[in-house]
């Protein structure tokens, strides 16, 4: 049986013509774009060409203005290290939200080793940063705000806007994490007032293990990886040119068909949210209604394990997830959830459906099904669920 | 014409074997190989298999030792930053050389800024350090000594083995930057004594941004990239699994076919070194005769700018370079040629000719009587040449 793969967030699908490109410059095998002679000067303008349709699917204004990455990670550690280190001489304090992802929260607590201090702010049960506590918490010390563009286990998107409007007035770094974001829904950087924006290519169906950093002109950050003097002086290190090619695609595709991708995606979320409530109940949305991604829902069920549900629905040949790739491994409740004020059991029952362009309505009609079956079947042996409807 | 590709320090081709394990990944389309569900099993299979190829051809006791990075410039970041920031309460002395890659050099820059001193040991006129030296420099503040294995602009081979042995028995952490090395010639973490070593696929023919860390089992480190808890929780960030399955079939290549192509390489590089006194005169090798690497001869071509030689063979099809393609658009003597010795005339007037599996001997051929060419009309039209020979 074809597998249902409603894990988008883990990992997309390369898009055909992602993979036509790679395969192309596979077999062309460029030679590095730093060298001089002939075959590196095509290189160059391989990577020229990736850089301006990335840049022009976040509005920069220049192709300099972005750096290639080897993904949402480096970029994050990149943005908050390089910002932190090259602005210490103005102050130490930054400020942040309690749902980063961990790249972010990681790289923080390193600084914080280093003299650094952190104001974290909390969320409302929507997910939500509040924009004023932002300017609140922003001090004389304050040489950046880091807030997230959209949670990738929530969906839920955050007034970014405003808070880069305060961070600009008040004349502090704004970097955003928008690796779940761009390329998914329109994301301009004028108009969030981002400095630094973190973005990878796998959000919109290109390779993973790429990805890039925004950095608006004249904004002081080191790199993170020194070395040579590739993109612009500001990231050392051969670029993976072959990703890089794929990531230009992808970029290109996504500016193009954003507003199909949407229509499909939204039409999915509808049909899901319809469906829901069909097959199963008691459960929680934690999924804002209005500010959230078009292509993730985060249920939480009550009274069941989220990751004996995605075992069930893996035999079945449904791929959900129960959280961040990422953290897998990791048997702690997500930090995102519990800041959402869901309980700790609430957290564990907790199930993240993300789809994707290559998702159909009866890809959504079997998930609902099979997720009704699943949780009747875990909800008969569960005592907790006999106890309290007994 | 052909062009001749005498420029492989720059970038490598891809193996053919390398190209289809890439192109079925690519069609394959793997899921994130952090995910539990099936799709998620077969990555990180794929990702196991080539991790415990990289282990085999560099003799790591586990395929846990080694950490996938975006190529050898992050390698050489994390190890140094890693290994220093980790190591602080210890002490903040490190020893390295004067003829580091950048990517060693500028990270031990950042360092300084934080209270971290440096003690960098001179090389002979060959280009090599002194066993003795490095015992000298360490003090009881010594927390890691980073020696380079091989110098990407000169070929010589340090005496890494005394180096890491002296290191092993003061107990300091001993770093080799080994990217030119690891794949090309035998190379065995235990017989170096090495703690943690860097190195990079596209040495032996994979792909360009792919790399590894090899971090002994104990060794005191930081990630450089925060995040999830990827490569045992050693590096946060997806992993470029494409690529990767590519740096693990062209790892098993170059442990297979290590002795045939030193064959191969060898016999070149002698056809090279015999022909060159039949085209040229008044020209100093400066790679090592015996301690060197088998692909790479730099040689100093004197009363002549070596990248004029570089854009005129190039005219004739024939690539050669004249420094680290990481250090194009520096101007700059490099730091490796002056370190040997060499006068800046010398220096400005050196060529690395860089060969690989894929040259022939009829590529030698051509380039020896191009350069003869080439350097009989530069010199013909250079003041210098002319004033120092009437």
């Amino acid at each position: 049986m074809r597998i249902v793969n409603l894990d988008h967030i883990s990992s997309n699908p390369l898009l055909p013509e992602v993979k036509q490109a790679m395969i192309e410059a596979i077999e062309k095998d460029y030679a590095n774009p730093s060298s001089q002679h002939q075959r590196g000067e095509e290189a160059a303008q391989a990577l020229a060409d990736a850089r301006a349709s990335v840049a022009a699917l976040i509005g920069a204004e220049s192709p300099k203005e972005i750096i290639f990455t080897s993904g949402g990670t480096e970029s994050d550690n990149h943005a908050i290290k390089g910002i932190a280190l090259a602005n210490a001489k103005k102050g130490k304090h930054i400020v942040t939200s309690n749902i980063e992802h961990n790249a972010v929260i990681r790289s923080l607590r390193r600084l914080k080793g280093q003299g650094y201090t952190l104001t974290s702010l909390g969320v409302d049960e929507t997910g939500r940063v509040n924009p004023s506590d932002v300017a609140d918490a922003i001090t004389d010390e304050t040489i950046l705000v880091s807030v997230m563009h959209s949670n990738n286990e929530t969906g839920t998107i955050q007034p970014v806007e405003e808070i880069g409007a305060i961070c600009r007035e008040r004349k502090v770094i704004f970097h955003t994490d928008a690796v779940d974001s761009v390329g998914v829904v329109p994301f301009d950087v004028k108009e969030m007032k981002a400095d630094v924006v973190s973005f990878a290519s796998n959000p919109f169906y290109g390779p993973v293990g790429v990805g890039g950093l925004y950095v608006r002109r004249g904004t002081m950050i080191w790199p993170l990886l020194d070395g040579g003097v590739q993109e612009h002086n500001k990231r050392g290190g051969t670029e993976n040119l072959i990703g890089i090619i794929g990531m230009g695609v992808a970029a290109e595709k996504a500016r193009t068909d954003m507003e199909q991708r949407l229509t499909h995606l939204k039409g999915l979320r509808d049909r899901l949210l319809t469906g829901l409530p069909e097959h199963i109940d008691e459960y929680i949305i934690n999924t804002h209604p209005e500010h959230s991604l078009p292509n993730l829902i985060s249920i939480s069920v009550q009274y069941i394990e989220g990751e004996s549900v995605m075992l069930m629905l893996d035999d079945e040949n449904i791929a959900v997830s129960t959280r961040s790739a990422c953290a897998t491994g990791s048997l702690r409740a997500s930090h995102v959830l519990l800041s959402l004020g869901l309980s700790h059991s609430d957290a564990q029952g907790t199930l993240v459906i993300s789809y994707g362009i290559d998702n159909t309505e009866e890809d959504v009609d079997r998930f609902v099904a099979s997720l009704g079956k699943v949780v009747k079947t875990l909800r008969d042996i569960s005592p907790l669920y006999k106890k309290t409807h007994s």
